[in-house]
C-alpha cells in the first residue's frame, strides 16, 4: 500500500452486526486520493440508484486523506460521505478538530458502515481492534454528556464522533460532532447515522503514519507552516476568527438579513467579530497541527444564560441563528449556536429553516394552529433557541422544521417556495450572491446544493482574498459579471476538492499553490505527483460527484437559485437594486458546462470527458 | 477648469525670485492626470537633456492630483519630480501625511521651482498669496527644529515640506519631509531642493477643492473607506503596521541582510513588528483622510537613547538602517530612522550605502586610512547612527557616502560593482529579487531606477496581497517564472502610476479596482473616465516617463540588476541556492518590451507605440 495511507477500512455491517477489515482499493487512492473524493467512488459503486437515504441501503461513510494526522499545516480535516436525506443527492460533511487524526491513527483510513443496527451502538477501535457495544446508555444524550460518559472510565485520551438527539430523530440536517463543539455539519450525515442507530466512533490509536520521504515532508510542511504563521491570515483569523468576516459582507450588501429580505444588516456592531471578542471570547482554539486559532472558545456572561460554555459562535451560525433571524442579542445567539452543537444540528440549515419559517407566519403562509399558536417575529431571541429544542426533538412545530426548508415549502404551499432558501435542498451559506453576482454561478453548481465551501469563490470576491491555489482566482467586478469568470468557479471547485481529499483545511488554499500540495502529497506517499495531476485529479472527482447526482436525476434544470435571488431587489446597501438576472445565470451555466466539458443542454460530463478522466465505467451509466 | 484642480501653479523663479501663477494646462490634466504624471510632463517639456541636476536648469516640481485633499480613502499624498542627482535620470519622490492636501487647498496644484537662489529661503503660501521669505536662520537646521521655528509666532496650524542638513549639504539622496517624520524620500529630491537652496514649502490656506458630483463623490469614496475598514489590511496595518511584512518576507527568504549576502535574518524576532509593538510603539498614525493607521508613533524607552521619540521605524527602515547592516538593536534603528528623518535622508539609500561600506570594507576594498581609521563591521549599531551624521554633514568617509553606491563603487574600485545594490543609481529596497524571481523585473524597469513601488509586485509574490486595480495579479511560483507574468508587471505599473498622478495611496490599490477608482476620478473631475481611459492614462505616463529616462541615455542595457542578484546564490532559507538567471531576466525583457510595445532590442518605447498614446511630439526626441 501507498505510505500516507493505513491501507485498511472498517466494513462495519450493522444488520448483522459484523465487523470486516479489508484493505483500501490501492488503485482507486491514486485516482481519487483520500477523503471526500476516495469516499464517494466507494458510496458510487456501492449504493444503488433511487434508495431511502435513512433506508437501509444507503452507506455512511468516514474517511481521512493521505495529509490527515500528519504535522502537516491544517491536516486535520476528515470526511462523511453518504446519499443526503436532506437533497437526496449526493451528500457530505467535513471537520477538523482532531478526530480524523485520532481515527487514522487506530489504524483504519476511514469506517464504511452499511445496513442499520437492531439497538443502538456505538463503535470502539482501540489498538487495531474494532468492535460495535451497546449505546443504549447514550441514547437520548447530548453530545457533550456522551463524550463524557464514553471518556469516563479510560485512561487514555478518547477522541470521539457522535450525534446527539438531532441525528437520533433523524432531523434531515442532523450534524455529526466531534470534540463536542466541530461539526461535519451539512447535509444530514448526522440523521444518516442516527438511522443506522449509530451513536459514536470512538478511538484511542497511537499508531504511525507511514511517510514515504519523512525528510522532504518535514522540511515542506514546516515551510507552509511557516507561511501561515507569518501571513495576514493567521494575523485576522487569531484576532477575529471566521466572524471577521462578517462586517466585509455586510459593507458589500450581501449578509443575509431576515430570510434574505435585505442584505445589509442594521445591528452588525451587535454581532461582529469585535462584539464577541468584547462580550463571550475566552479563548481562540485551533485544529490538529495547526497555527491558527480561528476557533473561538466563549462563555456567556450575563443575563439568563449566564455561565454557560462552549465554542462559537462562527461566522455562519452568527449569521443564520442572528441577522437571517433578525436576531441581535449575541448571548441568545450563543446559546442557540451552543444547543446545535449539543443537540448535533447543523447551525446553517437550522437557523434558515427557522427564518424561513418566520417569514411565513409573517406572511401568513404559516397559521398559528400550525405553530402551536406561537407568533413567529423576527428578533425573537427566544424564539429562535426555543424552536432548536423543537426541532431536535421533533416536537410540535418542529417536526415540520426538521425536514428543511425545501420540504417545508412543498408543504405550506407553492407562495412559500419563492423564498424557500435552498438549492437543491441545502439551505443557502449567509453570503447573498446577489452582491457577488459569480457566488450564484457557485451555489448552484456545487454538488452537494447550495453550499460555499465547494468553490468558495466568496473569498475572492465577499473578503478580497484570492487563492494561490489556482492559477487565476480574482474576480473584478461583482455585479459585472464576466463568462470566463466561470473558469475561476471550475478551478476553484477541482482545487478545493482536491483539498478535501487530502483532508486539508481549505483556508490553507489562500496561502498555498497547487505545486507546494502536490509535492507535499507526493513527499506523503511517494507518488510523483505533480501540478497537472492535481488539476486533473480535481475534476475527476467532481465529476464523480456530478454523477452521482446526474444519477439521482439532476440536470442542468436544478442547478437554479430560489425565486427571490431572482427577482426580488435587495433594498438598500452596496448592492442595492441587485438581483441574479436569470439570463446573466444562464449565461454563466453555458461558460461553466463549457469549460468543465459538460454538454451544455443537461448538464451531464459527456462520454469523451468521463473517458478523459478514466472514469469510462461512468458512462454507461448516464447515457 | 476641471472639477478636482485648483486650476493654478506656482511658477518660482529663485534666480530672480520672482513668483507667477499660471494656469494649469488643463489639456495636460486630462492626459497625464496629475501628480507625478503631470510634474513629469511639465518637467520632459522644461528640463532639456543633460542639464546638471544640481545646477541652474534643472526643476523642482511639487505636484498634487485631483484626489489628494479630498475625503476619498487615503488621498493625501504629493509628488517631488526632478532630474535626480542619485541617478541621472527621472527623479520621483512621494509622501503622505497631510502636506498635499495643505498645498493645494492653498490654492494651487502646484509649485514649479527653477533657478537658484543667491540665498536660503522658504516659500510662503498663504490664502492663495505667494512669497519667498528669508530662511537664513533657518539654514542649517535639523527638519523638526525648522518646522517649530516656522510654526513659532503663527496661530495658524502650517503645513511644511522642508530639507534637513542633508539637502543643504546635497547628500545625493536627500530626502524632503513633511509633518516632521513623513518623508518624500527617494531619488535625492531634498539635494534638488538644496541645491536651489529652498529651506521649506509652508502652506496654511483652506480654500474648497472643486467637486463635480459631490453627492456622488461622497457616497463612492464612502464606499470605499468603508471597504477599507473592513479589510484584513487594516487589521493587519492597525495592529503591526508596515513592518508586519518583514516576517512575510524573512520567511520566504528574501529578507536583505549583510548587504544581500543573505536572505534570512537570523535576529528577525528582533526587529519584526511584534518587537516594535513590544518594544517603543506609542501608537499607530494616519495620514489625511485614511482610516488605515499604519504608521508608528514610537519611543525609545531604555539604553543610551532613552526618551527620543519620533515615527518609525517603517518596514524598509527597519531593515535597511537594521538586517541589511547586520544590526539586531531595535532602540539603534530606530535611533538612526529618527536621525535620518531630522536630517533629511532617504532610509533605505542611508542604509544601502553603509552596508555596502560596510561590506568593501570587510572585502579589504575601503581602507582604514578611506574610514577615518575606524573598521566597518557588519552589527555595529554604534557605526550606523554615527555614519548617518557624517552622511549628513559629508564629514569625513561620509562626505564619500553621501554619493551612492553607484558613484562608491565607482571610486573605489571595478571589485566593488559586483555588490553596490542599486540599479540605474537607486539602492534597492528590502525585498531579495531572488527568492520571488519576477519582482526582479520590476526592478529593472521602474522608471526612477531600483524600486519596489513602482509596480510593487512585492504584493502578490512576498507578501500574498493580489492587487484589485489590475485585472490579473495573482504569481503562482517564485522561482519557475513564466514570461507572461512579466504581463502582470506591465498593468501594475500602470496602474500604480494613475494612482500616483491622482494623489493616492497604492496600498488602496489591493482593495480597489480600476472601475471604483475611475468612477471616482469621474466624479471629482466631471470627465466620463472610464477603466480604459484609467488603463491607458497609466500606460501613457508610464512611456513619458520612459521617454525622459531615454532622452538621458538609458537602453535595455541599463535596465539590469546588480552582479550579486545573478550570480551570488541565497546561501540558505526558503529560497537557498537561487540567483536570478541572466537568461531568465533577459527573455522576462524580451516578453515585457513586446507587451509594452517598446521596440526589444533597445528598449525603446516605438514611434507607433508613442503615436497610439497621444505621445507624437515624443517620437523626434527618441527617433
Amino acid at each position: 500500500m501507498s505510505n500516507g495511507f493505513m491501507g485498511q477500512l472498517l466494513r462495519v455491517n450493522l444488520t448483522e452486526g459484523k465487523i470486516t477489515v479489508e484493505n483500501l482499493r490501492e488503485e482507486w487512492t491514486r485516482k481519487f486520493i483520500g477523503g471526500s473524493g476516495l469516499a464517494t467512488r466507494y458510496l458510487y459503486d456501492e449504493v444503488p440508484v433511487g434508495v431511502d437515504p435513512l433506508g437501509d441501503d444507503n452507506k455512511l461513510i468516514f474517511m481521512t486523506g493521505p495529509l490527515t494526522g500528519t504535522p502537516s499545516a491544517s491536516a486535520s480535516r476528515y470526511s462523511v460521505v453518504a446519499k443526503s436525506p436532506l437533497t437526496g443527492i449526493w451528500g457530505h460533511a467535513n471537520s477538523g478538530g482532531s478526530f480524523g487524526p485520532a481515527l487514522k491513527k487506530s489504524g483504519y483510513d476511514g469506517v464504511i458502515f452499511e445496513g442499520i443496527s437492531p439497538a443502538p451502538v456505538y463503535l470502539r477501535i482501540d489498538r487495531g481492534q474494532a468492535q460495535l457495544c451497546d449505546a443504549s446508555h447514550l441514547w437520548g444524550k447530548i453530545v457533550p454528556e456522551t463524550e463524557d460518559l464514553l471518556q469516563q472510565g479510560s485512561s487514555e485520551n478518547l477522541t470521539i464522533a457522535s450525534i446527539g438527539p438531532a441525528g437520533e430523530n433523524l432531523v434531515r440536517y442532523a450534524a455529526i460532532m466531534n470534540n463536542k463543539h466541530r461539526a461535519a455539519g451539512r447535509c444530514g450525515v448526522g440523521a444518516v447515522m442516527g438511522s443506522k442507530r449509530v451513536k459514536a466512533v470512538v478511538c484511542s490509536g497511537q499508531e504511525r503514519i507511514p511517510v514515504a520521504r519523512p525528510d522532504a515532508f518535514r522540511e515542506d510542511a514546516k515551510k507552509q507552516i511557516d507561511y501561515l504563521n507569518e501571513s495576514m491570515l493567521k494575523v485576522g483569523f487569531d484576532s477575529f476568527g471566521t466572524n471577521m468576516v462578517a462586517d466585509m459582507v455586510n459593507i458589500r450588501g450581501g449578509y443575509p438579513t431576515r430570510n434574505w429580505q435585505e442584505g445589509v444588516y442594521d445591528a452588525i456592531e451587535e454581532v461582529n467579530a469585535q462584539a464577541v471578542t468584547d462580550k463571550i471570547l475566552v479563548q481562540g482554539v485551533n485544529c490538529f497541527a495547526c497555527p491558527v486559532s480561528c476557533g473561538r472558545s466563549t462563555e456567556i456572561r450575563e443575563g439568563k444564560w449566564q455561565g454557560r460554555k462552549g465554542e462559537g459562535p462562527e461566522y455562519e451560525s452568527a449569521n443564520t441563528l442572528g441577522a437571517l433571524c433578525g436576531v441581535s442579542d449575541l448571548n441568545a445567539i450563543t446559546e442557540a449556536n451552543y444547543r446545535c452543537n449539543e443537540y448535533g444540528l447543523d447551525t446553517i440549515s437550522t437557523g434558515a429553516c427557522i427564518a424561513f419559517a418566520i417569514e411565513c407566519c409573517t406572511r401568513g403562509l404559516l397559521r398559528p394552529e400550525q405553530t402551536g399558536g406561537r407568533e413567529f417575529r423576527f428578533g425573537d431571541a427566544d424564539l429562535v433557541v426555543d424552536l432548536i429544542d423543537k426541532i431536535a426533538r421533533r416536537e410540535g412545530v418542529g417536526d415540520l422544521l426538521a425536514e428543511g426548508t425545501r420540504a417545508m415549502a412543498q408543504r405550506i404551499g407553492q407562495a412559500a417556495e419563492h423564498f424557500a432558501m435552498n438549492v437543491k435542498g441545502l439551505e443557502l451559506p449567509a453570503y447573498d450572491p446577489r452582491a457577488a453576482k459569480i457566488t450564484g454561478l457557485g451555489f448552484v453548481t456545487a454538488n452537494r446544493g447550495g453550499d460555499h465551501m465547494t468553490a468558495y469563490i466568496q473569498g475572492p470576491t465577499f473578503i478580497d482574498v484570492p487563492f494561490l491555489l489556482v492559477e487565476e482566482s480574482q474576480i473584478q467586478d461583482p455585479f459585472a459579471v464576466n463568462p470566463r469568470e466561470a473558469q475561476v468557479v471550475v478551478d476553484m471547485e477541482n482545487a478545493l476538492t482536491v483539498m478535501d481529499a487530502t483532508g486539508g483545511c481549505k483556508f490553507m488554499g489562500i496561502l498555498v499553490t497547487a505545486a507546494d500540495l502536490a509535492t507535499l502529497i507526493s513527499d506523503v506517499t511517494g507518488w510523483e505527483f505533480g501540478v497537472d495531476e492535481f488539476r486533473k485529479s480535481g475534476e475527476r472527482i467532481y465529476n464523480l460527484m456530478r454523477a452521482f447526482c446526474v444519477r439521482e436525476g439532476i440536470t442542468r434544470e436544478q442547478d437554479a437559485l430560489p425565486g427571490r435571488l431572482l427577482q426580488d431587489p435587495l433594498p438598500a446597501g452596496a448592492a442595492e437594486g441587485m438581483v441574479i438576472e436569470s439570463e446573466m445565470l444562464e449565461r454563466l451555466k453555458d461558460a461553466y458546462y463549457e469549460f468543465r466539458g459538460w454538454d451544455k443542454s443537461t448538464g451531464i460530463p459527456t462520454p469523451d470527458k468521463l473517458r478523459e478522466l478514466g472514469l469510462d465505467d461512468l458512462v454507461s451509466d448516464l447515457w
